[in-house]
């Protein structure tokens, strides 16, 4: 008898590029997924255990971190991140096979994603109306249903709602992507893989000296930072928190020493996380912090409290 | 004869928070309010002089900086800021004179005004439809016009369509509030006027001592960050700047010291101003940052070269 | 059967400061104390186990660290610090009994002592010959040898060479103190008391960013340095090691993470021990370095990384 | 008509490494050259301008800092440095000519110098009395004057004594070397000449930040420490001055920025001089730290001040 397959909830609708990072995710694994209305519904099913995982946007290239990840994973009841992906962001004009180009009198999008083709829009379709709609899927669904025209939106959309291609790559942004992550309810964290990353989320007190003292001390630890985002609390201008990814992994030496210093001095509000590198290598280890030098400096100090 | 009277666009509709903001920065002075399509359209008209400022959002309590201002500013032609106030968010159910609760089926808003009433809908008026607007003001206006039975807009805005608030403040988020600050074309900034906030965009390398040596050079000098924003550069993860705002004014002796030191580093992207601060006070100047302190060993030093 | 008497090697003659140290650090114990010729022989009869221990002039308020005694822990076979002293130095004017001042021709001491009591014997016997000796006590010897007629020597060096003091307290130097260390083959340190100190010697690169991150690895973990010393190498000026001394015992698990830190980063040249501070009180241990704030963190990152 | 000569004061008697040191720096220039009894008389003579200059041990390669040396120039009435020199330090066996080794039954010199040369004397004349003298060329005098055998002095004192050389370099220690310094009244420094030092005296608060702050300032200006001297107060054990030598000259924007950093956090008890370097070679200059950085730097901030 094999393993249970699993069910992971999903914002949706369906065709989403959060679908498109789910099923990256899960790879060849056997996954039920399970769009739902909101984020915060998708980590809430987590929490209660009506899902194994969830999968949701972190950061975008365009739009930098996505606050309602951020928020839940910051304020919300904990949640861990096993897993990363990246996903291209790319918008195609969709529409109901056999439509024309010539024919399109009407265009969905989310808002956002309305920003992004405005300029092709303008040059292309300047007749057409501009629709906006909950998200790009929701616009897809809305052309499938015959209330639009036509839809910006992921390709996955396209085969999701029965749409064709139209012209395909619409957006003004050239390379932009979007990172996903998987999140489950607290637990072992993956076995590191020797490319690892760990996320954290830090409260620093608003004098100067408070995010230099922190960042010394990776610093001081060799441990390279790959992200560090700034957040505002909920309803305070001028209080931050900071979103952090680190090179490593808890269970190296160096990053169970930073973890253990950040707590010490009450500046680790969560740790979110360690699991696999989707994309990119670390730097390699400074020879003061590998495995075999916190393990020589342990040994050597216990010697001499011993008296050995 | 009087001072002409000045332009200032900013992102309609009307009947926007921002129009609200333009107009607090306003005040008393003869002001022609410009609703333009996009912040973009508005930054562009001061460049090119088609405006004398611009009044755009900076950052929200809610959903953090404003990618747009924030891109504009970092990467666009060099604007300044001159002028800073916050507005504070809150969501009106507005409807045309005379409708009642009971006969609402339709309520408009920007898919991002809709997820913060969704859980007052949800409640009072669970049968009505959400439907998607470009902007909250755009909503208004379409209940203005009988497209739309309600809208969750700002105050300002039942004003503006002669629509009247059937519910006041049904957002879930308290004391939301978000800055807004005006721009101009390079030029003399306003004088100090003892309670002044400086804005920067850091251009940092990527390694992990990087930002460190920065946050020192103001802290060596006694400087206090108010907010410290990373932000992706737009098509590449992974590769950071950072919107600063510190305490006090470039023509202050520290401030001076400080950028010139990041000039020095070529860690300085941008000066985007100094300018009254619009609430709060900064910190006291720590002794040794003072324009005394700063004369006093200027003079000393020039005695020492000199021999005297 | 009790237990055998130690034999202690230190700095002869008899009569010096270093005799009056090590009868300090006796205290109530039966110690042989045994004079030798030079610091160096002392500390090889420790080495080689013809003495239990050694003591040594660590530093002077006065000349500061004392070369031979630094390199010689620097350099030499390891020996540990287990127990520190402070001597008052002051300089009488000793005299064979009967002697009066005036007929007082030849004042002996060492060429240092000399200059400490110059200008007592310019005011008060101007007619005097300074004669140099290799030590204070060897004049003092000298003066009891009816070689010389008076000497500048310790309160101690009078009753162990049968002089009278004609004059106390000659020196013009007030409140002169010197350290004296007890050395002895490595071991178990002595037990924390909570008011102990570490001596160590760092061996820093010589860029200058190397001794600011050492520094920094006390800083960050709240360890307060009460003396940091420079020492140049034998035979290269401007290549340095650092003699320190912090508040602290290895078995505080602040002091061990610290200790290990500097090993990682190479910088740690020799551990010179742990052992009761003899003079003032440690500042109270900050909040984040208590052991209960290291067993606490280390906890913490053991349970996540385990996954309860 | 020439330049009046110049007088120069040094610790006397003739014959000693400080005057083999004031030959150098007066090199080919007309100086009188005056031993005095006491490096604080040399130094009050300069003050009082019974001299123009003095010539003093600064530091020495096998006894480190040169006590007297560094209290004058920090406690006493102002003096700058305006030029330094090194001499290797080596002892010959000197005697009246005629002497053979064999015949040789006293040995005069420093106890200093007694500790060098001991190794030699208990292998070659093990049975020759070590007599204690004021300086090594005090031991030469009394070798001239008959009331000793033989000295261990610079070589220098051989020539000035009539003595020959029996015995070249009898000291352990080997490349041996002291710096000298030659000192001034307050006055405007030597020009820079690429290549030149600056001397410091900091006087740093005794809590762990306070040294870390101050070497600080010096990294993020780019300065190079060649030495770092710690510094006992005369009469409190625990309680630092640290006597700084640079690489840079006041004249440097770099370096007086530093000097102006310093006196601003009160840290700087004194500028003791710049002057050339007398051996080996600053580090190269880095690129934000040059004169054009700087000029480049305040020319921009200007323009943005004055709104250009």
């Amino acid at each position: 008898m094999g393993r249970a397959t699993e069910r992971w909830a999903y914002l949706g609708p369906e065709g989403t590029f959060t679908e498109q990072a789910a099923r990256a995710l899960a790879a060849a694994a056997a996954v039920d997924l399970d769009p739902v209305g909101t984020v915060s519904v998708a980590l809430d099913d987590v929490r209660s255990g009506r899902a194994d995982a969830a999968c949701a946007a972190m950061e975008s290239s365009v739009e930098g971190a996505v606050p309602v990840t951020q928020d839940e994973l910051t304020h919300g009841a904990p949640l861990r991140i096993t897993a990363e992906t990246y996903v291209p962001i790319t918008f195609d004009l969709l529409a109901r096979p056999g439509t024309s180009l010539a024919s399109i009198r009407s265009v969905g999008a989310h808002p956002h994603g309305h920003a992004q083709i405005r300029p092709w829009l303008a040059r292309s379709l300047p007749a057409a109306a501009a629709v906006m709609t909950a998200s790009n899927a929701a616009a897809a669904a809305a052309v499938a249903a015959g209330d639009l025209d036509a839809a910006a939106a992921a390709p996955v959309a396209g085969a999701r709602y029965g749409l064709d291609t139209l012209v395909a790559d619409i957006g003004d942004v050239r390379d932009a992507v979007t990172r996903f992550v998987l999140l489950r309810r607290p637990g072992r964290p993956p076995a590191p893989t020797g490319n690892d990353r760990t996320s954290l989320v830090l409260s620093v007190g608003n004098h100067p000296g408070s995010l230099l003292a922190v960042l010394a001390e990776f610093a001081s630890r060799g441990i390279n930072l790959t992200r560090l985002e700034s957040r505002p609390t909920r309803s305070k201008l001028g209080i931050y928190y900071f979103l952090v990814d680190a090179d490593g992994h808890l269970a190296d030496p160096a990053m169970a020493d930073v973890v253990a210093a950040l707590i010490r001095r009450q500046a680790l509000l969560r740790w979110l996380g360690s699991y696999p590198r989707a994309a990119g290598l670390n730097d390699p280890t400074a020879e003061f912090a590998t495995p075999t030098a916190y393990a020589d400096a342990a040994a050597q100090v216990g010697r001499w409290q011993r008296g050995d």
